[in-house]
């Protein structure tokens, strides 16, 4: 299976984010990469493909303008080793009933709240041009399933589904799964699915898509009410509009079994059969995995070589995405399963 | 000059706040209440009086049930010492298009995002009561007031101008000033006017009167577009529906001379004028004051007697609620100037 990476994801290097007010040590790190090129490069079965530049073009097609001129300048501005983060946040109790336009302010961290919802978001100085080189490594492994290949996958890092339009949050800049599914519905002409199996409710990119009919979304997630990022991902989130009934939540409990787990991917993968996608993009979370220290579910890894080989019998084309799983020791083998049990190995 | 005062605003002490995702010594402490307060009783012309308890009727009447009870449970739930943030923000970007009625979630995390848009503003232990006692401090003057006084000044604390119905932030909890607006309001059947001369924009009070008609609200403050709430308060924000024209937001730049903030002041005197209300609300923040350490004007100790002289000579009756001021040295001392000047001392 071809593996698309770039080293460049080094350049986005955090030490902290901030849980609850605390600074804590930051889990979305460089060496979660590593040890997922590590393992793969062990096997034979897999060659690792240098990302292609793709330019601005199809990150401007999903993303606000305002919000990667943000990122980019951010990043320039940071000096090294500096982490910028927001302190207060565009949140719409401060506007209700007043329908005006927000107006991007001057300030550094006026406008980091207006662009972000979190305080696990860093921008430093090597950010914008890792989160670029992620969006590349998406697109050149949708170019490669565009060309022939069944499945290729993107490590991407960092990770993309909690970046909406125009916010940013969640250890995510710029929406790779989102991206690269818009690229491919443009490319194909056809309808593409986007099945997110990460432990978070992929956000962002629910609101890219939940007023379109041409990409499909669907979510296996831990229930919002309890877990980040809260605020989406319920099932009665559908889809408006013309993209009524291409969004599927399938919110999950804590202490979530490998059997449970597997009856909820069928249901999801019911709804990509009916869709009949040309192309389907997973995101695909590690952080599922029992022992990861973000989530609560109770997966092994015997699960995602399963989960995978299901994914693999209902869609013909995958374009495999990394997104999150921070338990590290356990992780590249975890994603090597996924990726076997996806080419029927 | 009465003086409402509560000792229970001791009850919330906070030790820190988040700035720019790093902790940071809290400004909004208890020592602020008892500079001002010892600076008062210093002269005889200032007679204290205890707060006396309006229920909850009056909260109600501004604010969601559902932030009341997110405040109090909180504080109730939250151990000796513990200070809770937020860390994941309701932001408008990530339900941007999607028409959703947000669902309060259940993890205590979810919920202060849910409930609060900055990492401002912890809440503790004694949060709840000491800020059901600012309330009842404003809730007392306004009474006085009502019953005859020319002015009376409570001495609230914590703040309230950023409070909105549904959110709270930069370190209020319930919006004194909005509370007590809304209680004269039904108590006189007449017009209110607000005056909010605090350095930092009234965000909340602006969004509970937004489409008010029969409260007025003035505010001088720091650009937004620079400073802090940053995301309301700029000069083309002038009410809807029936409040509009009734939002009246002098944003000022940096450095801002006496002379410059008594010019200023003048325009939103002339827009009371206009308004002719029959009770005012002061919302007085210490601030503006040259030396704050949240500030960037240049105002000095002696403008305060004359912004008050200027007040006084178009508005009969007042009640001057204290909001923010951090510069400890001089704050008792300004605000005295500032109440003497009133009183055409």
């Amino acid at each position: 299976m071809l593996v698309v990476y770039s080293d460049r994801h080094q350049l986005h290097d955090p030490r902290h984010d901030i849980q609850g007010g605390v600074p804590a040590d930051m889990v979305e790190r460089p060496e979660r990469a590593e040890r997922i090129l590590n393992a793969l490069q062990a096997s034979d079965t897999f060659e690792v493909r240098a990302e292609i530049d793709h330019g601005l073009e199809p990150v401007v097609a999903v993303h606000a303008p305002g919000l990667i001129a943000f990122v980019r300048e951010a990043s320039d501005s940071a000096a090294t080793g500096m982490e910028l983060f927001p302190d207060t946040f565009l949140h719409p109790g401060v506007s209700a009933g007043m329908s005006l336009t927000a107006v991007e302010p001057t300030d550094l961290t006026g406008r980091l709240g207006f662009w972000c919802f979190d305080t696990g978001t860093p921008v430093r100085q090597g950010t914008y041009a890792a989160a670029r080189a992620a969006v590349d490594v998406s697109l050149t492994a949708a170019d490669l399933v565009f060309d022939g290949e069944k499945a290729v996958y993107g490590l991407c890092r960092p990770p993309g589904h909690h970046a909406a339009r125009s916010v940013f949050g969640g250890f995510c800049y710029f929406n790779n799964a989102a991206i690269a599914a818009h690229y491919l519905a443009q490319r194909t002409g056809g309808k593409i699915a986007i099945l997110d199996i990460d432990y978070h409710h992929g956000n962002g990119t629910q609101q890219v898509f939940y007023a379109r009919e041409d990409v499909l979304y669907v979510s296996l997630h831990a229930d919002p009410r309890r877990a980040y990022p809260y605020f989406s991902g319920h099932s009665d989130e559908t889809g408006t509009g013309p993209g009524l009934g291409t969004t599927v939540n399938l919110p999950l409990p804590a202490g979530v079994s490998d059997v449970e787990y597997l009856n909820t991917l069928d249901l999801g993968l019911d709804a990509l059969t009916r869709y009949a996608p040309s192309v389907t993009v997973v995101s695909l979370g590690m952080d599922t995995y029992v022992h990861d220290p973000l989530g609560d579910f109770a997966l092994t890894t015997p699960v995602y070589a399963e989960c995978a080989r299901r994914i693999a019998a209902i869609a013909s084309k995958l374009v495999v995405l990394q997104e999150g799983g921070y338990h590290l020791p356990d992780l590249g083998e975890n994603v090597r399963q996924f990726l076997q049990g996806l080419s029927g190995d």
